[in-house]
């Protein structure tokens, strides 16, 4: 590989440029965002990302020589290699005690109508309104477990490229289809494409074990506090998760994987028969 | 109510006390924990708790003349009240943004012997070496929602009193049942209880699903990297959550809950049969 760049001074702009993709708008604006962490940037390459630059500080690497595969393999997808003195990396890095490892990667995200098309039924997750970066990251992790076609933003209050939603998706935000949209596009989308809404709420009294999943379905989920949008819930079939505690006192990360791994149970007791114990 | 107490300095007794309870050594000794918050002090009422002290800060309050419900409840309780100026408040707050209520609350938790005996058959929930509170907040709202007559933490890196905890569960830590001991006395006091256990892995063919859940159970969680440990795995039957992505891409507060929901599947299906759908 080619000498990479060497940055010992904390005033370059491209460090200033590192501190600007904190901000959703300079994230925006770039197409682009940060994957902090050797083991983010790893599970991240694992899921096809090509970086188009990596900052590498040796001094902070916990095994420069071990860590050294992911660097090669962030080279042979194109990236440019930058390294920058402790001082600098320190100031670039927007975590607590960080190892060495930064990457600028392309902004995880497709336009609705670039979404690909399944085969089979469509299995989609629909979050509106959702703002957490931790509920958005553990969310993906369940998508990819169920193989979900996609998770949608519907009037989303976090990027995808939010770094913490990339950290705490594990690298799923870039393995798992993901998409944004306001809520009024995101249903005409879901209606064109023939997919049934199962919108979750506390507020009925069919469960969300009542419905048939086996169509093509997209469960959607809403902010804890306030919930769907009555936009959304007129569009779609009403489902409660059963609660015998406090209502509402599921995390809205975890009501999500609930229904999603329903109609995973759906549709494996449809295609092979098996035996559920009762 | 009696004039309350009223602290102007931080170097007062009382609010080195405080500070000191953020360390679980101190929790334990004292066998108290914190909590922060009016809307976590609210809950926490709500699911009986008589805290022993409540620290006040008006000038902090969001609105004080609206939240003195709950400064009534826990008085009314025995908590005594204790006023401070704002700075002393915020140098016994543990959160950034404090809004004026803290208070010392006994420890959550009772021994393994002295949980209730269920009635009906048994749902506990076992979290083996978990250590995030985060995950330990979330597992307990859905032990909650499931109606679980136990949390039990086997050989915890996490006190039920960590004020991380406390604030993660919504509450949820004083309203469910929990306890804490090394994982063979959890072993040993499920055996003596009839209670089989399910234990979450990856490696196993057999399908949680694919298991009868409907006699007494506890469902088994490991931390997320590494597992159940050999001792839980040979003392369940090992169950695995399906997933067609990475392996073990789920959070371990989302398979707690994918599998306990399975069993409340299973149990009303069998205690009143709807259709599922397929």
């Amino acid at each position: 590989m080619s000498q990479p760049l060497h940055l010992s001074s904390a005033a370059n702009p491209r460090i200033r440029g590192l501190r600007d993709l904190r901000r959703r708008r300079a994230r925006d604006t770039a197409g682009v965002t940060l994957v902090e962490g050797y083991e983010e940037l790893d599970l991240a390459l694992a899921a096809g990302v090509a970086p188009r630059e990596l900052y590498l500080c040796e001094e902070l690497m916990a095994d420069p020589a071990a860590q050294q595969g992911v660097v090669e393999r962030a080279v042979e997808r194109g990236a440019q290699l930058v390294t920058t003195t402790r001082a600098v990396f320190e100031k670039a890095a927007y975590r607590e005690g960080p190892d060495g490892f930064l990457a600028v990667v392309p902004a995880p995200g497709v336009a609705l109508a670039d979404l690909p098309a399944p085969e089979g039924p469509a299995l989609y997750l629909v979050a509106e309104h959702l703002e957490k970066p931790g509920n958005l990251g553990a969310i993906l992790r369940t998508a990819d477990a169920v193989g979900a076609h996609a998770v949608i933003a519907a009037d989303p209050l976090t990027d995808w490229g939010n770094p913490n939603v990339v950290r705490g998706s594990k690298g799923t935000v870039f393995s798992v289809s993901v998409a944004a949209a306001p809520t009024a596009e995101v249903l005409a989308f879901l209606a064109e494409r023939g997919v049934s809404v199962l919108a979750t709420t506390p507020h009925t009294e069919r469960l969300h074990t009542e419905v048939d999943c086996t169509g093509p379905v997209a469960v959607a989920v809403g902010a804890e506090k306030t919930g769907l949008t009555e936009e959304l819930l007129a569009a779609g079939e009403r489902v409660r998760i059963p609660m015998v505690g406090r209502v509402n006192s599921l995390n809205v990360a975890t009501s999500a994987a609930i229904v999603l791994f329903e109609v995973v149970r759906q549709r494996s007791v449809q295609d092979f028969p098996v035996a559920v114990g009762t």
